[in-house]
């Protein structure tokens, strides 16, 4: 079964909201694996809304559209449809008595307009709305569906759950298949360069493996479909396992795991206190690490030593040393790192001193040069990395960079 | 002039990633007084994007695609381009030069799929991409534009303001009607309190006035049509002015000017310093005030006091007074403040400390409960806070609490 999907809307249309209706119904009808090849978003205009139906009805056995089945004027999904289709419009006895309780309830005199609502294109039944007042409808010919929803997501989910869910799973039972999905995140290596270490599997079309680059890692991921559960699960990790023959380490974790929650729990699995020092991310690094529920089992402290001054009385960097070899340098991030580990404690401590802009750069220290040093029991080290983009994204990179010399770190050493 | 928006990629389709570029580009092309009719989402599928491209140019002047321009193999919109417009590609020595540059900077080995990001349809324009590898093209045979972009918003954003708008505007030089908009950023009120204040402005139909609520702020969109900037601009500056009669100093800003942008312009007019203590935000506030350019200026220092010890040792906060109080309280929130300030020799500095979750709340300090001090030259005082939400909630709303307090104080002094 081909679905499309039509957000019908002025106000989607101008931007002025975001659209996340078509997306929550996409992810639902893939877990149903039913392949969405379009969608469209047209304003609440009656000939573009009835073109945009034509056109799905010819490439699709399924329309959902979402929004138009308000009171007001500019709601015309219902008589579009009926128009596309070719049916009159009806009043469905059973809305009108819903609709008239819904207004006596709450003691609101009813207008016309709101029975409007109890209309439908005649032979389509109605979906019921327990979060307002416009029930959706199904046209069904046997051929060709359109459901039609309300587009306040507070009534279109669920609607989309208690209604067209089970009649989709009814549809399609004994010729229904599965989609699973499961997405590998990859950090420390450019996304041109883990595709070309995977670039046989790509070509796989069924399990699907496809990357996504994020703004500082990149993620792959594998989509199966098949006739059950448990051969979609087993097509995926047999996919994962190649992937990660070829990714090695790279692979940190799947799913919704991400960097920060990955190495807040090799630190506890380890036993490990952090402490955090930074210049140029601002707070960033300690902000992610603190946005992982329990982090405080691990995080004992950050400092955001912005002035040399702040680098000296926090974090004891001698003066001398930010004179000598300037604030932005490998020496002073190593005692930044050094200094955090021994005022607060840690095992484990992160120096980050660069240049984020977009002012601040010369030709020797240009913006986007970073120094971030790592202290663990066994000494201090630290790298030196150039990062491209605007001050955020210098900051993001720089802390993405700290992540992923700590779990480096971590990968080395046994759970306690 | 009449426009359509093509999003590209599987992941929107399939659901995995929200498309907030395409509502992006729609406020924008709505500013140029350009119409949008449709707007279509489809995979990274050669022939269903070359359908959909036929389609746009069969009912639009302005095409803009988004996505697609990667180096792997997914990436096919400008190849699909290329094969619409019965163009070969070809290489374009400019991208080729910028991008082999791109990896000389960073030491990374450039791959081959790199080097496709440089081709481009012939005699087609490239528009530069300052935060990535993928140039966007713009084909212009004065009856129909494409303009293909990147997807990532980093790079999609930029690119829009710096090549799209000017390229449209000397087009449109003449022939446009005008829809401009400005938005009153709001701080310190709940979206219903602030409407309520201005709903005889919400019915007026041109110029308009309509909310958006925010996770910890609201703002309210001006538009106005005209035939003319000025005219237009004078229509936004009324309804700017009346709106902030009834709204005062709840407005704290326009745009693009976040709270973060706006508290450190004020602290830099006043010549005041800066020193930040925080325990449950873990390092937001301080991740929020170095987002800001030049924000070094005012900011000392930021101390993420997670563990006890580190309020003792980082700020001096006695451990009788967390004994007594617990570390969740008024004192210790001051104490805090009053640390930072005194160890940095900074004017103005924040204590904030609670109860973030999911664990850690009792009876008596439930979760959601945040204290939070700001230490003056006049002085130190602190308000108590109950946030409701999940723990990015709790930190997100703390940190905006804390912003519109450093705010409200600087609004009592003067700008040196």
């Amino acid at each position: 079964m081909r679905a499309e999907i039509i957000s019908v809307g002025t106000e989607l249309l101008l931007g002025q909201i975001v659209d996340t209706n078509a997306p929550y119904v996409s992810r639902v009808l893939s877990t149903l694996g039913i392949d969405v090849f379009y969608r469209v978003t047209v304003g609440d205009n009656r000939s573009r809304l009835a073109e945009a139906l034509q056109t799905a009805l010819s490439r699709a056995d399924l329309i959902i559209t979402i929004g138009g089945l308000g009171p007001t004027q500019d709601d015309l999904t219902k008589e579009t449809i009926a128009e596309v289709l070719g049916k009159p419009m009806v009043v469905d006895p059973k809305s009108e008595e819903i609709i008239k309780g819904f207004f006596k309830r709450r003691g609101i005199p009813i207008v016309p307009s709101n029975l409007k609502q109890a209309l439908k294109p005649e032979s389509s039944i109605t979906l019921p709305n327990s979060m307002g007042t416009a029930p959706g409808i199904i046209a069904d010919n046997n051929a060709k569906i359109i459901a039609a929803f309300p587009g306040p997501p507070a009534e279109f989910i669920p609607m989309v759950e208690n209604s067209l869910v089970p009649y989709l799973s009814s549809k399609l039972s004994g010729k229904r298949a599965v989609i699973l999905s499961r997405t590998l995140r990859v950090c420390g290596i450019g996304e041109s360069a883990a595709e070309d270490r995977i670039k046989d599997l790509i070509s796989s079309t069924n399990p699907t493996i496809a990357p996504y680059a994020k703004s500082a890692e990149c993620h792959f991921r594998i989509t199966a479909k098949a006739a059950d559960n448990e051969t979609a699960l087993s097509m995926i990790n047999e996919m994962e396992m190649k992937a990660r023959e070829r990714l090695g380490d790279h692979v940190y974790g799947i799913d919704d795991e991400d960097l920060e929650t990955v190495v807040v729990r090799m630190l506890i699995e380890r036993g490990l206190k952090l402490a955090l020092a930074e210049s140029c991310t601002g707070g960033l690094v300690a902000n992610r690490i603190t946005n992982v529920p329990g982090s405080s089992e691990t995080l004992l402290a950050g400092v955001v030593a912005y002035s040399n001054k702040a680098k000296t009385d926090l974090l004891g960097v001698p003066s001398a040393l930010i004179m000598e070899h300037g604030a932005v340098s490998a020496e002073v991030a190593e005692a930044m790192a050094s200094g955090a580990a021994s005022r607060t404690d840690a095992d484990i401590a992160v120096g980050i001193t660069g240049i984020a802009g977009p002012s601040g750069g010369s030709e020797e220290k240009p913006v986007g040069l970073v120094y971030i040093a790592l202290k663990t029991p066994g000494g201090v080290s630290s790298t030196r990395n150039m990062y491209g983009g605007g001050r955020r994204q210098i900051k993001e990179r720089s802390a993405q960079t700290a992540l992923i010399m700590i779990r480096t770190y971590l990968l080395g050493q046994n759970p306690a």
